[in-house]
């Protein structure tokens, strides 16, 4: 194995709809940066503000009950845990205020993977380079306290590694293992981002991914698979 | 933010038990390498070892039913779904056979944090250097497949980077945004370790961790709080 490098890219501006992000980053970074197999992290809120998917921060209720297609809990705290209509279950349907403009909130975008697909040929458009995408978001977990960030919208990768069929050092097959890479590339990604700051894309150099066209709803468990709804 | 790096450590022999696992992965390193405020990541799997946690394989029913205090879920696969001792919800207890010896299964360490102080300590006496440690282990997920690797024991530093009660940069508080970076930090150096090779720890250098005396054991979500068991 060798080492993997995670690469904050510093000074995207602001976004607003109708931006390209693609050239908002590039620019960020200087195109002679980037090399042919990077993976390029990018958070949701710049790619669902330049989509233009804010809305008023009054219709805020309607929004979540809108982007939802099933509600499976409400804490006592207000908070609406739900499966949003791409299959992800997230918290208030991945609707969030932070770091938008005053009065807006942010939906997420409409097809994270289209948008992942999108922003990765507009890169190699730009830069000539082949690289991957994986859009990511922050999200809660079942069972453990925290947050971590995990993709949501992938291009250029297979979202998992699939060690299934394969063996041991002694031989032995392994375990049903199959390792959702793309979300270890999003929270490994998260930690040179920093919420409080405007970091929102890094690059990661040397990850171990399959080239391929996979996608971030090959990662959603299907209803009737999932024991824990 | 900085860049991070995400180092394999290969070069340390098959472990068995009573072996001093701060002293093979100092071996395989060098002890140059090391800079305080490293982050050594290590696999489950070579602590238990290390710890005697090995029993026959032909235990492995009993073994899962008195590592769990609860069964949460049984798949149609035969695969059971529990709360372990510790409090982590996983696939049969944590209870493993790949990378073993033959004829032999490896159970969780009794105490993953305690396992990850005494590491620590180890390293600093070694070496002199102040790094952190966390235990990881491969886990699966509600709501998405595949599985992430995760931590169960932590030293160092505090599980979690707290943002409750900061604000964005358009200074509106973030929502409750408590990222579980030890779990991150996990999942990033899987990446770098790779199943069916022998590489059981990596160094994570330059991750934004707050140092301090937290625990792995902190990361779980206390049964009453927590809406999907």
């Amino acid at each position: 194995m060798k080492e993997i490098r995670l690469i904050p890219i510093e000074g995207v501006p602001e976004v607003v709809a109708g931006d390209d992000v693609a050239l908002l980053i590039v620019d960020a970074l200087g195109p002679e940066v980037l090399e042919d197999g990077d993976v390029l992290v990018v958070t949701q809120k710049v790619i669902s503000k330049a989509e233009g998917r804010s809305v008023p921060a009054e219709t805020r209720a309607a929004a979540i009950a809108d982007e939802s297609v099933r509600i499976l809990r409400r804490t006592e705290g207000g908070m609406t845990i739900s499966e949003t209509k791409h299959g992800f279950i997230c918290a208030n349907a991945g609707v969030d205020a932070s770091n938008v403009g005053t009065g807006q909130i942010v939906l997420l975008p409409v097809d994270p993977d289209a948008s992942a697909r999108r922003l990765r040929s507009r890169v190699q458009h730009l830069t000539g380079r082949d690289v991957a995408v994986v859009i990511s978001d922050t999200f809660g977990r079942a069972w453990r306290l925290g947050q971590t960030d995990v993709a949501i919208g992938v291009a250029g990768i297979e979202p998992f590694v699939d060690y299934r069929g394969t063996t041991d050092t002694q031989g032995r097959e392994l375990n049903a293992t199959r390792i959702a890479i793309a979300d270890e590339l999003a929270g490994a990604a998260e930690m040179v981002m920093g919420k409080a700051d405007r970091i929102c894309a890094a690059l990661v150099r040397g990850a171990p991914v399959t080239w391929g066209r996979g996608a971030a709803t090959e990662l959603v468990r299907s209803p009737t698979d999932d024991l824990f709804r």
